[in-house]
């Protein structure tokens, strides 16, 4: 970046369309601090319907153009992006803690795993094996003549974004499917996560200033304000989109599939929408490190003040041998904090769940405090209840997790083939435990998106092997992930072109390999290591 | 196959469920001759509800146990398959012919179509790179620990997959998308297409006899026969189903996306549902060669009755230099024989259809004869009535082609950019007519599944480069194709495996590549050649 210690951004609470200040809405809202539920300055203005339309103009008419504009070029933006991002870490920490409360460090961790994703997209996109170029060529000695066909990912379109209430900056207006969306070369449109505006603002700000600076069309990028759903809803009906990001509720997801499903033209919805995460502890594990164990999970389900899609809900251990477990677990959450959560909604629906759950609860931390206070939660339940009750598997955002202790194997099994889909599935035991329970892992791998063994699931790596995703209701779609490098296959379609001139191809496709990538050629795959 | 020259397949007119033969239905239909509308032996059942919940569970039980088949085992099935075909391939096409009056070339080229299609497949799934494995290893020296994550494509679970009419062998039961859900390692249950239930059932009990040969689950394959709708509308909505293939109607495709939406847990449905593939035709090929491209257009227009989904039904051609070719695509109209039509409603439509068109009827062929036939016709407008009348440019299936006469480039980019999607766009052009629109190259790219540069859409090479796809409504998801090895990205998502021990792991995902495929080993591609 140009500017390396560069001047704080004013906020001026308006919509951002392709490079302009919006200045249509007049209905408020405000940002609030959970620690005491204070209002925060300025005031935001919800964009109004003209402006969705205006965003999505710009996307469309952007399109066309950026479907000439290189990986390169591409990289350079998502490149400079994150420079920006770094640049303005303190004033985005420091806006993002007013509204989220979220602990410094966990805030300072995020940007640098923001720019970090952003970069990873640049290099992805730099380096252009992930089109997935696949050439046949002509032969013309064939009856009939074999044609040449060449085929490589393209990008979908306008694509409409959602941020996420729990991660400000990283699921948020330049988080993972931003970044995905803008590498594989779609126009994006955000609409920024009502509880964090400020934090928004100035993200969107940095990328319309990257985006101005790159010299690519202004209406690559548009963020927009609301704190209601019109603006999202619209988005989603809205003839221009082609497809949407969206990580939250359950509900906010499967009403926006739904509105997507009913369009004219029904376009793809990748909804995160959370999940319990299932642990399954087993007897090696339990004689072995039981207690550490304990300790270990109870610092998983109450990151982030039990926050993370990933958050291990629910954990399974067999009675007989999870003595030592479970009394370090319900002393350890006995003695632990309260947290405050990230919104008065979060705050009351988590208080709601607790009062309906039918499970004994059988340890809690710290009582509440003011603001959007939440206490630490313990529940238990055997085995035989849970598999008569199948809402006890449901998510409880918040720090709240349910210990099931079963009475053996055939007990737990049933309960894994009942499970619907998960972001996660965690296996803690020895090698001999998961040797004796292949089928545990046979059938887990066909409910999440990925399995861990002897981890935590709350941390999620920024890589290319990562998946973040799963069936259905953990996810709308779970044949995507959305963090690491293949969420960049969201937003793209194969397109062949048959018989065209070297000249026209794009240069992925062109005989000679311009870009040096990895290619399907004639059915073998070349140009790698 | 152990016997070259088998006896042929006697037909019961049953189900096939997971390798037995279904006995409750008691609701009979006919196949139909389309030459003269006669009635064929035998008469075919509808399976029952309670047949198609066995269908599926069977499917779903075989499902975990098919995690653990090799790509070699898969491969090895779909070999079997394919040879089982080519040695009945006289009674197929002597069944086919009666049930489709398809002509005999037509049907042995779609014999060799359909095991050559299986053995790509088979193909692919032996070299095993088509997973797409990535894998990251750990790094303890990191702050935190950067854990191992090693990620590969997985099938989704049973799938249910519906023949088309057009296709009785090619999209049908053991056709492209039974074929490549078959190599993911999904179980499939077909739907057979009514219209030629004969031919269904021999291909069923080859796949059934293959799969008994395999040692596979029997669970892997059931084949359902039903009249109606009940059947196919039972399957989408089956808890066990997880994707759902089919190609045919707007109609029939949208309301199985419908169905699919309203689930408790929506599904994927890949609906290949028609497309009119606009064709361009550019001064300088006008100019140099418009006769002998109005011959090869008709040909391609008229090809199988007019019943392929590529079929060109409309092209643009400039009035000022279109005198030559229109003349000559009048005469050939004129000249031409009528075709028999699938089946008495496609026959109905689209006689239906020529009656509700406002254009101007320019050339008519022979007149329709007896059974399903139908005459060629050739409908002519200008630009500006065929930007005034959107519906213009929907599908009539059948042997009709509609030209516009457009009258300058404004005009005919105004239409190109109000398409909507489609499964091909072809430019016929001189290269310098090609550089010198290459606007419409790049709208037209963002609007179909396949650009083709002289020729015709109606070829629709299996191959690796192949997409044979395209934005809604042309599919129900332009993110897929039915066509070509790529179509096995559309039954599988990815998992990762976070930790895992290398014994636990699949082979694909092991540190030593027992498998010699390409992969992503921490960031960059590598592999074996």
């Amino acid at each position: 970046m140009s500017n390396p210690t560069p001047a704080k951004h004013e906020l001026v609470g308006r919509s951002l369309i392709a490079g302009q200040v919006a200045a249509e809405g007049s209905s408020k809202f405000y940002g609030y601090h959970p620690g005491d539920g204070r209002e925060l300055q300025p005031a935001f203005f919800s964009a109004t319907g003209n402006e969705v339309d205006q965003a999505v103009a710009a996307a469309s008419e952007a399109f066309v153009a950026l479907a000439a504009a290189s990986g390169k070029e591409r990289g350079l933006l998502l490149r400079s992006i994150a420079d920006g991002i770094d640049a303005a870490a303190a004033e985005l920490i420091e806006r993002a803690h007013l509204e989220t409360a979220l602990p410094l460090p966990r805030l300072t961790g995020e940007v640098a795993r923001t720019s970090g994703q952003l970069r990873l997209f640049a290099s992805v996109v730099e380096e252009g094996s992930w089109v997935m170029a696949r050439i046949d060529t002509a032969d013309a000695t064939r009856t009939p003549p074999k044609p040449d066909v060449r085929s490589m990912l393209r990008p979908l379109g306008p694509v409409a974004v959602f941020g996420a209430s729990n991660f400000p900056l990283a699921f948020s207006v330049a988080g993972g499917d931003t970044a995905s969306a803008l590498a594989a070369g779609n126009p994006v449109i955000v609409k920024a996560h009502p509880a964090h505006p400020g934090t928004s603002e100035i993200v969107g700000r940095i990328i319309t200033e990257a985006v101005q600076a790159s010299g690519l069309p202004a209406g690559y990028f548009s963020l927009l304000f609301d704190s209601g759903y019109e603006v999202g809803a619209a988005l989603v009906q809205h003839p221009g989109i082609r497809a949407v990001g969206f990580t939250g509720s359950f509900r906010g997801g499967r009403s926006l599939m739904d509105l997507a499903a009913k369009r004219h033209d029904p376009i793809p919805v990748y909804a995160e929408m959370g999940s319990t995460n299932p642990v399954f502890i087993l007897p090696g594990a339990l004689a072995e490190r039981g207690e550490e164990l304990a300790t270990g999970l109870h610092a998983s389900f109450t990151l982030g003040g039990g926050q993370f899609c990933t958050k291990p809900g629910i954990v399974f251990a067999l009675a007989s041998h999870s003595k030592a477990f479970v009394e370090r677990l319900r002393s350890v959450t006995q003695s632990g904090p309260s947290f405050s959560l990230l919104t008065s909604g979060i705050a009351s629906a988590y208080e709601k769940a607790q009062v309906q759950r039918g499970q004994q609860r059988t340890a809690a931390g710290a009582a509440a405090g003011e603001g959007f206070s939440a206490q630490t939660v313990l529940l238990e339940t055997t085995g035989s209840e849970f598999l008569a009750d199948p809402a006890s598997a449901e998510e409880i955002f918040g720090p709240t997790m349910l210990l099931v202790n079963y009475s053996g194997e055939d007990e737990m099994l049933q309960a894994v083939r009942g499970l619907e889909g998960h972001l996660t599935a965690t296996i803690l035991g020895t090698e001999q435990d998961l040797r004796e329970h292949s089928e545990l892992l046979r059938v887990l791998e066909t409910k999440v998106g990925r399995v861990i063994f002897n981890g935590f699931p709350t941390g999620v790596e920024v890589c290319h092997a990562m998946v973040h995703g799963g069936p259905y209701p953990a996810t709308s779609d779970g044949r995507s992930t959305s963090v690491g490098s293949q969420a960049i296959f969201r937003f793209v379609r194969p397109v062949a072109y048959q018989g065209l001139p070297q000249s026209a191809l794009e240069p992925a496709l062109q005989d000679d390999n311009p870009l040096g990538i990895v290619r399907l050629w004639n059915g073998v795959w070349s140009g790698h290591q």
